[in-house]
């Protein structure tokens, strides 16, 4: 049985467009720019100490920031936001062209903090894991914005948008 | 900045609240029978070789049985399966009265597999990380039984649950 090999990319992909998730934009800020991306492996951890992760392909652009920064914010979008999520998930716009959509502004901590979010959270790294293709970072909320009371969440499920 | 403490458990918990998730049920089995738990903390990570995680809570039941056993299943709800999500996600319920309800079967591995489920994967533990009150799985897929064509997801938005 442990030898039996795991399942093969596509069969795996088609499995994980069941799995529902929310759509986030993962920002970082420091001395070479800002820049954030899509993504939507973000999970919550454990409440003490507050923790989440977010998984980053390591061919990623972002990844070499997030690693340098130490620091980073989860945007999680709300449902009319999906025109930045695929703006922010497309290797096809710089750092300049996805951040003139969107009102961005400096967070607490100094990242991107994206207005209209359902929430955002600055957050500080506190352990890194390198799975397969991916890192997972580990990461410790510092502070939290509230923007939006009613409004419905953005979800991917089945390779399209959805209302949560 | 990095000496500044994470957040509440209050603050975490409300802004985690705005984070949509799929719901899911985790089962095992081995000599001390079949176990199950309710996990929303579920995400893909990696399709090389093909990974997922899951978060549990030490102190959950279950915890113990997973160790132990090394293998698992992923079923993933569909929408109108919120029942046995309430049914498996409280300490009320014994496994007993949880598998009483819903068709459950041996998988290919001898995982309990749920019918109807959108997706099930039987997992193998690959990795573990404490982080916390949880420990983190990591698991690699060894297969996967697709049920459903047609469902919606069941998801867990603003302390409710939803349809993707």
């Amino acid at each position: 049985m442990p030898d039996r090999p795991p399942l093969s990319k596509e069969l795996f992909r088609d499995a994980m467009a069941r799995l529902a998730s929310a759509v986030t934009i993962i920002t970082t800020d420091g001395e070479e720019g800002r820049c954030g991306f899509t993504a939507s492996a973000v999970c919550s951890v454990s409440d003490d100490p507050a923790t989440l992760l977010v998984c980053v392909n390591r061919s990623a652009t972002t990844h070499a920031h997030l690693v340098r920064n130490n620091l980073l914010a989860i945007n999680v979008l709300a449902h009319e936001q999906e025109a930045l999520s695929g703006l922010f998930g497309s290797s096809r716009y710089s750092m300049e062209q996805r951040f003139a959509s969107g009102i961005w502004r400096k967070g607490e901590i100094g990242m991107p903090v994206l207005q209209g979010a359902l929430v955002t959270l600055e957050c500080r790294v506190s352990l890194t894991q390198e799975i397969g293709t991916h890192t997972v970072f580990f990461v410790e909320p510092l502070c939290a914005e509230f923007n939006r009371d009613e409004a419905n969440g953005l979800v991917w499920f089945d390779r399209a948008y959805r209302r949560a």
